[in-house]
C-alpha cells in the first residue's frame, strides 16, 4: 500500500515532464545550452527582451514566443510559407530598388531573402501558427531575420536596425496585411506544383499501365457490395485512372485564383504607401522567380479580407481525398485474404507481417493513404470555418487556414507517391482466383436471356444458388440446353460492352 | 396533485401524435380518406400488394414505402430528380425507338415522361431518399408511373405491364446503376442554371450598382475588427463584388464534369444489353431538350462508382457560402446601431421590428443567408462522406448525395435573390456617421509622417487617445503645425491608392 | 433540324415549372383554389396585406413569406418545433393565468395551444427555416394562429386580435428570444424521447438476441480486411452491442443540458418584463405536461447567446452515426455475395432483386443506414457552425440549427428502426461457409506453436499458403505431426478467450 | 533578358530545396553527421538494414521510415503517444513478471519503459503518424527501443535480441491492435487532465472573477447585433463563465469511455495468449501509475474495431471550440475601435501595435484562439470520418485519430492559459463609453410603457431616431412628461430582471 502510494508519487513527478510537448520544456533544453552571456538585449516600445545572441531573429518574435506559447514546435508556421516570404522580400527588394532603394542596402536584402527561401535560416524562425491572425509577428520575424542577417553581409551590428531597417527596408511598401496573404499563395501554388501535381502524376501514370496490363483480365463485376455482371479487371482499375486523372484537372482548375498575389495593396487593400506599378512589378518579378505564373490581384481588397482561393483550392484537395479513399478501398478489399477475403489482387509485401501470421500482407499503404484523406477531408472544414469568419478589411484566420491548406497538398502529394512505389507498381492479379469466382457467377445467366428466355434462365439461377452448383451443370440438368451450347451462349467476353 | 397527474396521462395521448411527423399519421390521413375498393392489387415476385387505386406507381414503390419508413415527407427525393427522371426517359424512348422499340410504345411513353418531366404527376413519387443506395426503387417508381400512364394513354390496364412495360419498355437499355446517376446530373445542372446562377447574377448586379453608388464616399477601415486607413465605402464592396463573380466562375468550372452523363453505362459500366451509340445519342437528346451541354461520359466505370463531380460541385458551392458568410455578416456589423453599433450603412426595414423597441431593424436576410451559407458547409460534408465510401463498380449514397448538392444550390441561389431583393438593393450609406467615424479617426495621423516626422505624429496621436481629443486639435496645442496646415495635409481622399 | 430547335423551345417553356420546387409554384396551386374574396385585410405597421380567410395565421407570418422565398416546402420549419411551441404557449398561459391573466382568456389560449401541440393546426405554419435567424416570425406566426382560434373560441373576429391578443395575451411575459430556443429544446427532447431512444434500444435488442444466437458460431476474424485468428460470431457482434449500448448512454448524457429551458430570459436574458417565479413555473408546467424532467436554465444569458447544448447534443448524434456506419458497413461486407463475397451472414431478402440477377440481395437497409449516417455528420458540422457564430446577447442560428439536430434524431430512430425490422431480426449465419473459411484458414497455424515450435509453424503456413494447400495436409506431409495431433492441437473453439 | 533567365534558372535550383520540408532533407542532415561506420546491420525477414548506431530502434523502425515518406518531422507520431507506450509497456511488465516473466528481464523492460515514459529517449521515435493504421509499426519503434535499451542496461549488444527480445518480451501478452489503442486512451486522458482540463479551469476562474468585477457596469445589451434592452456588464461576461463551466462538465461528461482500456484484447479482442486476469492487473496498474481512473474495456472487440470513445471525446472537444468562438469573437467585438468601434471593452495590449497606428490593440489572442476553435472543428471532422471507416474486428485510422484528438485538447488546453494569461485577466471596462452607449440608447423608452402607454413611448423613439436626439429632450419636447419623470422612470438599473 504504502510502496504503492510511493510509485504513484514517483510517477507524477515524471508525468510532469511526461504531460506534454511543451514550448517551455524544449525551449528551456535550448537555452540551458547557451550561458545569460549569450543574450543581446534588444528593445521594443513595450521594453527589454533577451535575444538568443546566435539568433538573427528580434524583439518582436521573442515578445510573440512568450504570448503565444500553444503548441509547441510541431505547430511552428510551416517552413513553406517562411521560404515563400523570402522570395517575396527579394522581390519587393528588387521593386523598391527600382523605385530608388539604396542599392547597397537592396542587395543586401536580396542576398538575405535569398538564403532564407533556400531554407539556410530555418532555425531562425521559431513562431508557431496560433498567433496573430494576420500573420503579423511572422512577417517580422521574416523582417527581423533579414534584416540582421543583411546587417551582418554589410559589416554592422545585429540588432542596431542599421544600416538595413526591418520595418523601413525590408517591410518598405509592405504590410503584414498584403504580404502575408502574398507569401499563402506562393507557398501553396509552390507545393502543389512541386509535390502535389507530380506525385499525383505518378500515381496516375501508374494505375495507367495497371489499367493496360490487366485489360484482357475478366472478372466479375460488384454492385452494392454483390455480385454482378462481369468487366475486366483492365476497365475496374481505368475508374480509378479517371479519377486521378480529374484529380489533377481539379486542382489546376483551382490554381488561376491562387496565382493572384495580394502585394501592393498594404494595409487595406488601397495600396496606401506603395508607387503606382509597385503591385504589378512584384508580381512579375515572383513569377519570374518563381516560374510559376503569378499576377498581381485584381482586387486587393478581396484579397486581404477573403481566402476564398485558398477554400477553393482546398475544396479541390478535398475531392481528391474522396477519390484516394474510393480507390484505397477498393484496392485493400480486393487484395483482402489471404483465403477469406475477396482474393482478387495480389498486394505487394512490404513489411513483416504478423509474427504469428504468415501470408498475412496487410495493405498499409492504403491505410496511410486513408488516413490521410481522412485527414485532409477534416482539415477542409477548418479552412471552410477559418475563411467564412473574415470581418471587414481583413480575415484573420490566414496562418491556420495556409497551415491546413499546405498541410493537404503536401500529405496528398507524399502518399500518392508513397502509394504509387510501395502498392501500385507491385499489384498483380491472382488471375486463378479471378477466374473461379468469375466463372462460379451466377449473374453469367443474364446472358441465356436471348436464348432460352428469362424464365427458364432465372429458374436455372434460382436451382444454381438453392443447390449450390453451377450454372451449366443446372442448366443441363434441368434439359434447357447442353454443354455445348452453354459454352457457345454464355461468353463472359462478349459481355463487357455494347453491342 | 390528482389533476395534475391526469393532465400528464391527457397530454401524454396527445403526444403519441405529437411526438413525429411520421410517414404512418400522414399515410393515415391519407389512406383514410379512400375505401378499401380504391385499391387495386398487384403482384411482385414477393407477392401481393395493395396499390391505391388513384395512382400510377406500382408494386415497387409501394413495397419501398413500407420498407422504408424512414424521415417523413420533407425527406422525399427531391422533385428535381424526379423531374430529371422524365427528361431521361423521353430521352431514351426517343433513342430506343431510333433502335426498333415499336413507335406507338415509345410515343406513348414519350408523352408519359414529358408530363413527369413537366411536373404534373409529382403526387404519384412517395419514395424517400433513404432508401436503396442506388436509387434503385426510385428509378422503378418512375418506370411504373410512366408504364401506368402510358398504358392508360393507349387504352390499357393500370397494373396490367401490357402494353407498356416498366422495365422491358421504359427501362429498355438502362439500369438503376447508370439512371439514377443520369437524373442526378441532369437536376444538379439544371438547378445551377435556373435557379444558383440566375440567384448569384441578380445579387452581383446589385452589389456592383451599390459599390459604384458608393465610390465618393470615403470612410474608416478596419482591419483585426479595429480602426485602420481609410478606403471609400464603393471599394469596400468592391470586394463583394469580387467575391460573388469568382462564386460565379467557381461553379461554372465545376460544371464540365457534370455535364458528363453515365446513361449507356448500364449495370455496372460496360454498356451491357445497350446498342453501340446508344449512350452518345442519349446524351445529345438530354442536352438538346435541355439546352445544357451534355455528352456521354468518357469513362462509365468513374461515372457509376464514383461521384467525385457531385462532390467537386459541393466544393464549389462551399466557397460560394464561405464567401456569402463574410459578406452577410460585414453587412449587418456595418449597419449595426442605431446607436449602439457602427451605424455606416442603413438597412432597409422589411418586417416589424420589436413590438417594444422602435428604429430597431433586425438584419433578417443576413441572418437568413447566413444561415444558408453554415447549411451548405454542412450540406458539403454529407456529399464528402457519401462521395468518399463507394465500393467496387457502384457508389451506393447517390440519393443522399444528390438531395444535398441540389439543397446546397437552390438554397444559395433562392437566399440570394431574396437577399438582394430584400435587403443589398434598399441598403443607404449612412454618411453622416461615416464621416464623423472617420474624421475622428486617428489612423489618419498617418498623413503627417512627411511633413512633422513619424515621433511627432506618433506623439499626437498618443495624446489625442489618451485625451479623448481630436487629432487637429492636439496637434495644433502641441504645436507642431497651424490648422491650416493639417487642413492641407491630412486628406483621407488621398489615402485611397497608390501614388 | 427545324423540328428540333421548336422542340427545344417547347421544352423550355416546361422547364419554367421543370426547374424548381417554388414556393410560388406551391402557394399558386393552393391560392388558385380560392377566389379573391376568401381573404381578409390585416394591417401591420408596414401596410395592408391579404391573408387567407382559411388561415388563423396573420400579417406577420404572411410578411414573412413574401420576404423569405427560400427553399420551398420541404424547407418548413419542422412541425416538432410548431408543437412544441404549443406546449410552451399552453404552460405560459397557464402561469400567467395564475400571475392575473384573465382566466377566460387563458382557457382560450390553452384550448387553441392544445390543438397546436396536437398537431391539429399544422396547416397554418407556412413558414421555412430561412427566415430571422432567432426565429422570430414563427414565433409570430404560432401567436397569430392561437390568438385567432381562440378568438374563434371566444366568438370573435379573426384578425381583430381581439379579445385575444398575440403579443399582449399569447406571448406575455415572453420574446421570441427565449421562447424560440425553449421550443428547440422541447422539440429535442421529446424527438429523443419518442423516436431516437426507443428506436436505438430497439436496435440493441435485436443486436443482442443476435449475439447470444450466434455465440456458438467460430469464424475467422479479420483485421486490416485480411483474415487473422478466430472469434465467434456472437462475439463479433457482441461489439455491436456495446456500441448500441454506449450510443444510448451518450446520447442520454448529453440530455440534462438540453432539458435547461430559456423560458423567462425574455429579450436579452435578464428576464425583463416577467415576474420574478414565471421561469420556474413555466418550466415546471412544460415538465409536467411532457412527463420530461425539464428545469428552468440556471443562467438564461447563456441560453439565449449559445446553443452549445445542442452542438454537444449534435456531438452525440454524430457518434451515434459513426457507430451505425461500422456496423452497417460490416454487415453489408460480410453478407456480401452470394458467390464472390465473403457470405458469412444471409441478410433478408425485402424485395425483388435485379430482374436479371436472381440470388442478388442488395443490403438496401444498410445503405439507408450509411447514407443516414453520413447525412448526420453533414448536418453535425452545419450545427457546429451555427453554433460557433452567435454573436453578443442572442445566437441568430436558431431555426437552421434546431432543423438539423431534429433532422438527425427522427433520422437516426427511424433508419434503426428500419434497419432492425428489415434486416437485422432477419439475419442468418452462413454456418457453412463460415465453416469452410475457418477451417481453410492459415491463421490456425498459431495453435501449433507451443507444441512443434515458431519455425516449423510458420514453415507450415507458408507451404500451405504457396500450395494453395490445407494447414493439416502440408504438416502431416512434411513430416511434423500426425492427422490425429492436428486436430487434438488446432481447435478454434480454444482460441476464443485468455487462458 | 539573359540575365532574368539565368536568374531564374539559378533559383530554380534554391527551389529543389525550397519546396518541400522533406524528411529527406532533414534525415540527409542528420545522417550527415555520422559516418558509414556508424550504423550497425540488423535483420528482419526482408533482409539487411542499416540502423543508426546510436539509435535504440531496430530493423523494423527503418523499414517504416523508408516506406512511409509522408509529412516530414512535423507530421511524427505525438510524444504522447510514445510516452503512454511507456507507461503501457511498463505495467505489462510488471504483470507479465507476476505472471511469471524472468524477474531480470521485466525489470530492465520497466527501467526502459520508464525512459520512455520520461521523455529521455524523443529522439528514438522517428515515425510519421501517415504508416499503417493499427500503429503496428510504432508499437514495434517502442518494443525496439526499449528491449535495446533493457539490452544495453543488462550489459548486452544492441540489434541482438538478447537477452531481452521486442517481441517474446517487450510485447508478451500483447498486441499492437490491443495496444495501441491502449496508448491512445492512455495518451489521451493525460492531455486532457494536464493540459486541457486546466487551462479551462483557469479560463473559468478569471472569467468569473471578470463577471463579479463587471457585475454593476449597466451597459446596452445586442440582440441580431442591433441595440437592446440593458444587461449587467457582468451578466454578459456571466454567459462565459456558464459556458466554460460546461465545457469543463462536457469533457469529463465524456471521459468515463476513454478510461476503459483495449489492453489484454490482443489481435481481434478475444485475448488470445494471453492469462486470464491480465487484461484487469494491466489496467489496474496503469491506473495506480498514472493516477487517473483507468478500467480494463469491457468489451475488446469493440475497443479494437471502434473508436466512438474518441469520437464522443472530439464531440465534446468541438462543443468547447463553439464556446470559444463566441467567447473570443464577442471580447474582440466589444473591445473594437478604439474610435470606430464598439469600444466597451479595453483589452490588454501585447505587442506594439502597428507602427504607424498609436493606440491600436489588435486583439491578437482572440485570433490565436479563434483559429484554434476553427482548428478543433476541422480535426473533429478527421475524428468522425476515421472512426466511422473501421471494418470487421480493426479500425486502423488509429495514428490518424489521436493525432487529432490530442491536437485538440493541446491547443484548447494551451489556448485557454495563454487568452487568460494575456486577455482576459487585463480586460477592463470603458466605463465612460458604456455608460455613453447605454444612456443614448433608444431601448430605454421601454420603462415608459406604464406610465404613458406603448403608443406614446413609441412615439418618443421614432422621433428621437429620425432626429438624433436623446429620450429625454424629445420626450419633454413632446410633453408627455417632465424631465424629473423621466429621470425617476427610466431606471436601467431596474431592467436587469423579473419583478
Amino acid at each position: 500500500m504504502f510502496r504503492s502510494l510511493r510509485r504513484v508519487q514517483q510517477f507524477n513527478c515524471k508525468l510532469l515532464t511526461l504531460q506534454r510537448v511543451s514550448d517551455s520544456a524544449k525551449l528551456h533544453v535550448c537555452t540551458s545550452r547557451m550561458a545569460s552571456s549569450e543574450y543581446r538585449i534588444e528593445r521594443d516600445s513595450f521594453g527589454e527582451l533577451k535575444v538568443p545572441a546566435d539568433k538573427y531573429y528580434g524583439a518582436q518574435t521573442v515578445r510573440s514566443t512568450m504570448n503565444f506559447k500553444i503548441g509547441g514546435p510541431s505547430e511552428r508556421m510551416p517552413i513553406q510559407v517562411i521560404k515563400a516570404f523570402g522570395v517575396l522580400k527579394r522581390a519587393a527588394a528588387e521593386v523598391n530598388k527600382e523605385f530608388g532603394l539604396d542599392p547597397k542596402i537592396a542587395d543586401a536584402i536580396i542576398q538575405a531573402a535569398d538564403e532564407v527561401a533556400a531554407g539556410k535560416l530555418d532555425d531562425h524562425f521559431p513562431l508557431v501558427v496560433w498567433q496573430t491572425g494576420s500573420g503579423t509577428q511572422s512577417n517580422m520575424n521574416v523582417n527581423e531575420v533579414i534584416s540582421n542577417r543583411a546587417i551582418e553581409i554589410l559589416g554592422g551590428t545585429l540588432g542596431s536596425k542599421d544600416p538595413v531597417h526591418p520595418n523601413d527596408h525590408v517591410n518598405k511598401s509592405q504590410s503584414s496585411n498584403d504580404t502575408f496573404p502574398t507569401a499563402m499563395h506562393i507557398a501553396t501554388a509552390t507545393e502543389v506544383h512541386h509535390v502535389l501535381l507530380p506525385g499525383l502524376e505518378k500515381l496516375h501514370a501508374a494505375l495507367a499501365a495497371k489499367s493496360e496490363e490487366f485489360k484482357d483480365i475478366i472478372k466479375i463485376g460488384r454492385t452494392h457490395t454483390q455480385d454482378a455482371v462481369p468487366l475486366s479487371l483492365g476497365q475496374e482499375f481505368s475508374a480509378y485512372v479517371q479519377q486521378v486523372k480529374y484529380s489533377i484537372a481539379r486542382v489546376k482548375a483551382a490554381m488561376p485564383r491562387v496565382y493572384e498575389l495580394a502585394a501592393g495593396g498594404t494595409a487595406v487593400g488601397t495600396g496606401l504607401n506603395t508607387r503606382i506599378g509597385f503591385a504589378e512589378k512584384v508580381a512579375s518579378t515572383i513569377a519570374s522567380l518563381t516560374g510559376l505564373p503569378f499576377v498581381t490581384a485584381p482586387n486587393k481588397f478581396e484579397a486581404l479580407a477573403a481566402h476564398d482561393a485558398l477554400v477553393e483550392l482546398s475544396g479541390a484537395l478535398n475531392t481528391v481525398a474522396v477519390s484516394m479513399m474510393k480507390i484505397a478501398n477498393d484496392i485493400r478489399f480486393l487484395g483482402s485474404g489471404p483465403r477469406s477475403g475477396l482474393g482478387e489482387l495480389i498486394l505487394p509485401e512490404n513489411e513483416p507481417g504478423s509474427s504469428i501470421m504468415p501470408g498475412k500482407v496487410n495493405p498499409t499503404q492504403c491505410e496511410a493513404m486513408t488516413m490521410v484523406a481522412a485527414q485532409v477531408m477534416g482539415n477542409h472544414v477548418a479552412v471552410t470555418i477559418g475563411g467564412s469568419n473574415g470581418h471587414f478589411e481583413l480575415n484573420v484566420f490566414k496562418p491556420m487556414m495556409v497551415k491546413n491548406v499546405l498541410n493537404s497538398a503536401q500529405l496528398l502529394g507524399d502518399a500518392s507517391v508513397s502509394f504509387t512505389n510501395n502498392c501500385v507498381v507491385g499489384i498483380e492479379a491472382n488471375r486463378e482466383r479471378i477466374n473461379k469466382l468469375m466463372n462460379e457467377s451466377l449473374m453469367l445467366v443474364t446472358a441465356l436471356n436471348p436464348h432460352i428466355g428469362y424464365d427458364k434462365a432465372a429458374a436455372i439461377a434460382k436451382t444454381a444458388h438453392k443447390k449450390g452448383s453451377t450454372l451449366k451443370a443446372v442448366a443441363v440438368e434441368m434439359g434447357y440446353l447442353t454443354e455445348e451450347q452453354f459454352d457457345q451462349w454464355v461468353k463472359p467476353s462478349e459481355m463487357l460492352g455494347p453491342k
